[in-house]
């Protein structure tokens, strides 16, 4: 027990009085245990939890016996399915704690084949390899057998998929801080990786004549650019459009990822042209129109499957698929949001203002153009002014606004896509997204969604991200391994602009 | 290097000129190298073995840039399997021992975590799991992702059903005995153990109007009592019949594992009124002549799935199917054959025989009737005439012989079934199965398979497990470990008669 | 040409100036022409017209070659359904008058054949059938080939629906009196019957797993109860509901009559508990809670297949199809609105008004209660308050209103279902139709709609048709040949005590 | 009853006592009764008949309740399906010989209306159009109706196609003679044609996965080039190969008329080289190698569908679906045996042989070569050799006689199938079909099918019909209506060789 450990004790006892320390050796080592001290959860209920878990998470069997052990009955993984889904979110979170901690890996039986390891490496290598393989055993955690013995049951994955969920929720929100609840979440993502390998899933293409419960989950999860009645759902399966999900045969019914695509002739500048104009619906589709597609909205489904890669497979899947069908298709590009930019830029002038730079982002000539335009006096009160202009959506009423405006947003929102890291990857998560996929940031498009949604988010900016099919390996590599990101000329131009302008 | 891998060297050496020795350092440890001497595969042929591997089997990512990583692009995968494909037997033994030997875990990097871990066993909890978690990693094959990605691109997985097959062969005939290759084996059944589990499964019920290509499929498998032809194949699937396959997303138009079910009105006694009365052919079924249902043949398909559990499973979700489509049937069994029954009695005679212990089998009197029907000379004479009768079918046309054989056969076999082990199991294959799904060893059945390949395999003879659906998962706990054999009155009554008689 | 005929010209010439009357030889009869002067057709396109007819409707082989003519090329089904579709409504009438008037029998030749027919009866039998089979021949009219031709090319059979719509449009809106029609009409329907004979219709069962083309359908063309959202369409599909529809191979996609039923305990009395309520929504059924099927809405989806009986048949087939799901249903009935009822009460109520009858449909106690709840002076004046009542659904809102009007309401509307006819058929037409199927008028039920629609329609009351299933057939043949409508005692007895209080 | 008609009835009582005849009155005609005396028919199951058509055979609404008539109770087709299902071939005859005689047309009513239609033709057209409705109506026969109810009932659609197979049989075999029979089967005809009309039936593509079902019926009906064994059928589906079936909605899973079709580099000149070589059965196919399309068999399965027109629409629908398949396929064209030919001839050789114009059929240098290969003496014995060479198929092993025949035997099968007529069209019945459907005479080929069968048909010969898309129209019209039969060069040629050389 560290001191750091104690810390987080007090914390939990000041903060929530949801756990109380107790000595304990659990699976052969001594640790203070954080005895839960939820105030909701009763004694009764604890007591509950820990007696459906002695009796559902079966020990795992010796070494020896691994394979001659019979799974257990169906019954104990409905119980368990059963009592967990009864449960309220703060027993729900108490439940993976204990569930997590007490019915994990035995370390002692780990460090013992450690040693025996370390004695092994002067003998020979069959002994290593036979205490490798024992030790890989042990650092099993008893309840991944249970994980895979509820996938088994009718609704089993799709129960998993949503305890993932509420873990990641736990995990990321702090309300818990267990390093257990992080193993636990490893074990459950590598299973579900294996059980969501892309060999297994299923891509099924979306028409007006797919099951309805299909159609209404799409319109329900689309997200990008909501689906507003029948008609417009029916817009986005129609000529022109393709919709494509991947399913898994153990959720049927349910789309896991979704990519729609728009057909069209040239890589689309604005999304109003795609999910707006109707003009196409039942029109049957004029090959020779079609040499580029599209990718405006891709969504994934499940919030348990974080982690687990669906959308990159779907993209390169899809683009196989409109090869064979379009085989003259040339252009594969994205027409992405730019969720944050607006944001970002608030909290960038707002820092600026702090550290009296506010004039470096505008050239002088611009700041005199807003100044004119908004009719504010010079300095802070403009940079306020812009602030003001930015956080509604009324410039876009006005031309002379948008013109102003149109080269110091695109070269601002440039950098925010190209120039800002978390970790050394794009802040941007769809930006991390497609460069992780091997695409390159390709276009910034000016007044691409002007809907009260894509002005508040981007300022109505949009970007392509383009993928060129023989690059997206090498792209992908770069940007993974050297966080290089791989840009068009327009898109570094902007770049350099905003970089001769600021010193942000 | 131990002596025993000395030895072994040697035998290689000499059995088959294969392989070199040399000392190498390999991921971490200095081992003396087993080089392929294969006459048959050149210097060149090595050369680009090797170079196929460093091309395609990708290096294990650090423990940190393990989320970082790329999938390979499917092209590797497509040559890794088109080159293994084209090899002859004897390269892919040599190719896999590669894989196996060159491409698997980094022993120096488990040993070094294996110390970190015994030194964070002082400190807290957190820094534990972090190097168990590492450690875990580290045990990782590197050619583990490999097999992954291959699951990933069409045909992929069938392409490592295949390879395990292959792997199986070389295991079990010893022409190798790499330990390295073992653990392959070990890696790949537990990815097609995830891949194959039961939630990915598909039950499928198999009748006349299933694509032909599955049909021939089901009537090429079935070894159990082969199909004649399109009579006896529709036979199969018609009126008081079933046939149920599990059938998997990655495999297509493949039955993974087959189960013929005949609906009867009493638990079936013989074959012959299952697979040769045609009486029933189109006519519609009368859901109350049906009480019981006979599991009559149940095959897998798959070589290279040896050890994942399918059967147990389809046994299962069969008789679930059934339960819900006739509510009252309430008699579950197998009607089994009895493989090895034959040329195991030939074994006990002919080494009672050598101990001078051959009239222990039969009681005297039925010694005498053997001579009187057979016209032999009393003692050996007598023992070598019953081995002659049963080497052949020919008794069965003779009353008399069936009469005077049938005590002393169905108890031999009672005792075979019942009494005969392996490593303290079943040593009958079939009873293994069936023992270790929780079924009774319910009744051996005189005269029940009277085609040349009953007689010959089992003298007729095939037995009923029944599952008592109450009770299998009890049974098949004991079975598994405590190895208690669950048997009705009648098979203990033949076997108590069997240790009264005999001192096999 | 008659007097008849001439009054009909000369109408044709005061309304509309559409035709021209000349003395014109037309197959063999010397007619008045009408020519059509419609002042939107221009002779340039009547004389295309002409042409297309000309060139699409073949001539009849002669009765020799009738088995030898190959059929008309496709092209010329395809420019017939291209022109028509080109056509304004004005144009279509004229074209069909046309097509129905030039291209139909030869009347000259039926009139020969008429001739030998009556010679032949002196001769012998052998003659007499093949001058009738001729004379048959004959009395095909020209363009009856070519609707033939029509269905086969893909959309054809949809297209003769529609043009079917349009023709019953045409001749029921009198815009047109041409008897030609009426025959084109009754070739046509007769056509129709045959392909949309039932054995060639196909049951559906609609549920949230059909493809959204046919669910939006669904919701689109039901009209009794309409569809408000997707979680009430997802209702109308789910537990404790089922919804079939009749399709057919020729228009796919597309339900051509779709029955509503919902599973219910007793026979339902009121429509809110089945359309308004979600409790069950996601349910699992509980089998013994269901001993109803209420059929509680039917719609037909094409007028052009008006006089095709569907219904009736769809009724039989999902009853057929409701026993064998549910072996222990024992009560079928319907659940049906009363449309008309309002309107023919207001007019009860006025023509009582002008024939100073006024006091005879309520009896004086109950005169008086109205008098008093509405506060009018009595007489005509109480009358005229009914009236206005009746008129707005703001009764419904008073209990004592809703208890005063029950027992007149339901007496009067008794009256109007089972006493109100046309041609000696009951004048409601969703009466007449269960009344054709063999259904009992059952029970009528207060307060079983109280929607505003359902206030307006029929103040409130619906009605169950309940089908006997071993009496259906006689009291169709009983309605239809006899008119004598089947009522059960609580209908009858209305009736009575309406006739006791009444001379309407 | 005219002097024919007693000629038949004596024939009738001198060939099989199977009539009395008997003057009566049936539906307004006075005729002698052909009472049945079938010796196999008791009186008994005479009236029992009755009873059943009596029953079953409902009245012919009058004209003005035809709307207002509810359908008989299915229970009334189900019995009569069953009782005709029942009965023997020759009670067959007789059943249907009364359904005919006893419930077709009312010739009273008949007349009358005729006399009334010669009536109203001085009057106005209104009044015609009303009579010639009647008329129309008047000429129903009464079983018209049963028919129609009977195709709905399940199973009724192939009862009736059955029952016309009986009845083809019957009128074709001349046990019958009865015009009435004749009315029936054209009523029954016609009302299998609106129900099988083209717009009704489904294309299904027969793959390798099509229901096990429908595979081994197309393997049980193809008469042409029989099926051997799975590996066969396989291949008759497999790559290069396509095989189409229509099937129709009221009988699943029969496929009513298969078409087999090859696709080639060019269009093939025999059968070998498609139904008895392997080599590419598993093999992908190559598109660019693809640019012919050969019919090399067409079976239509249901006798009772005699004279629909179906494998016509099927030919032209899959040269759509190929053409949509195989943009640049160019030629089609069948590749049909020549049923008859052998027989024909031998039967020309002997009628030569009879008229002493033996030598006419070959030149002197041909008798010479034949004289000198059989061996034969000159003259008519060599004609003889000739004839009995040509009955076995022993030549096709001497390369000489298969060089002397193949120009004798070539001009004979071109002159056998372009000059021999029945009706003035071409005798053999493929070509009939073929030359209807529009194509073209084009090509003998030798050596074509040298399977036994094939020699004893028609000396190996093969004929290519081929489909020359742009002509069929006219080509079909030419024949049909003009019986011009369209022939290729080399069949011309062919054609004129044999006209220089024979008087036949």
């Amino acid at each position: 027990m560290t001191l750091f450990h104690l810390c987080k004790v007090a914390r939990s006892l000041l903060n929530s009085y949801r756990h109380r320390a107790v000595v304990k050796t659990v699976q052969g080592l001594r640790v203070w245990e954080f005895q839960s001290m939820h105030p909701c959860t009763s004694i009764a209920e604890q007591k509950r939890i820990e007696e459906i878990l002695e009796k559902t998470v079966a020990p795992l069997p010796s070494f020896e016996m691994r394979e001659k052990s019979p799974p257990p009955p169906e019954s104990n993984s409905l119980e368990f399915m059963y009592f967990y889904k009864s449960l309220e979110k703060d027993q729900r979170l108490e439940f993976l704690e204990k569930l997590s901690h007490d019915f994990g890996v035995d370390h002692r039986w780990v460090s013992d084949l450690a040693s025996k390891l370390l004695d092994a490496q002067v003998r020979d290598v069959a002994t290593v390899l036979q205490v490798e393989d024992r030790l890989r055993y042990s650092l099993t955690p008893r309840y991944r057998h249970l994980l895979s013995h509820i996938s088994r049951v009718p609704g089993g994955v799709k129960f998993l998929v949503d305890l993932r969920a509420d873990l990641l929720e736990f995990t990321s929100s702090k309300s818990s801080d267990s390093t257990h609840l992080r193993d636990l979440n490893s074990t459950l993502k590598s299973l579900l990786s294996e059980w969501f390998s892309v060999g297994l899933l299923r891509l099924e293409r979306i028409t007006w004549q797919s099951p309805c419960e299909i159609l209404q989950k799409i319109s329900q999860y689309e997200a990008v650019h909501p689906v507003r009645n029948w008609t417009d759902l029916k817009r986005r399966v129609g000529s022109y459009r393709r919709c494509y999900a991947f399913t898994h045969a153990s959720m049927p019914g349910e789309p896991l990822v979704v990519l729609h695509v728009a057909l069209t002739e040239e890589i689309a500048n604005n999304i109003q042209g795609i999910v707006r104009e109707f003009a196409t619906l039942d029109v049957d589709e004029d090959v020779n129109k079609i040499s580029a597609a599209i990718f405006y909205s891709i969504s994934s489904t499940q919030a348990g499957l974080q982690g687990v890669e669906l959308g990159n497979y779907l993209i390169k899947r899809v683009v196989r698929e409109l090869q064979s069908e379009f085989p003259h298709i040339s252009q594969f590009s994205s027409l992405s949001p730019i969720p944050g930019f607006s944001s970002w830029l608030q909290g960038a002038l707002s820092q600026q203002k702090k550290e009296g730079r506010a004039l470096e982002l505008l050239s002088e000539e611009e700041w005199k153009e807003v100044e004119e335009v908004t009719g504010a006096a010079p300095g802070a009160s403009t940079l306020e002014a812009l602030r003001r202009l930015i956080s509604t959506s009324d410039w876009i009423h006005s031309e002379r606004l948008i013109h102003t405006l149109e080269p110091v947003l695109m070269r601002l929102c440039a950098w925010y896509l190209y120039g800002e890291k978390r970790r050394g990857y794009a802040l941007n998560p769809v930006a991390n997204f497609h460069l992780q996929n091997g695409a390159t940031m390709w276009r910034l498009n000016w007044q691409a969604d002007t809907s009260p949604r894509g002005i508040a988010n981007s300022c109505g900016i949009m970007v392509n991200y383009r993928y060129f099919l023989q690059e997206t390996g090498t792209n992908s590599a770069a940007y993974l391994h050297n966080r290089v990101i791989k840009a068009s000329e327009q898109v570094l131009g902007l770049v350099s602009q905003f970089q001769m302008n600021s010193k942000l």
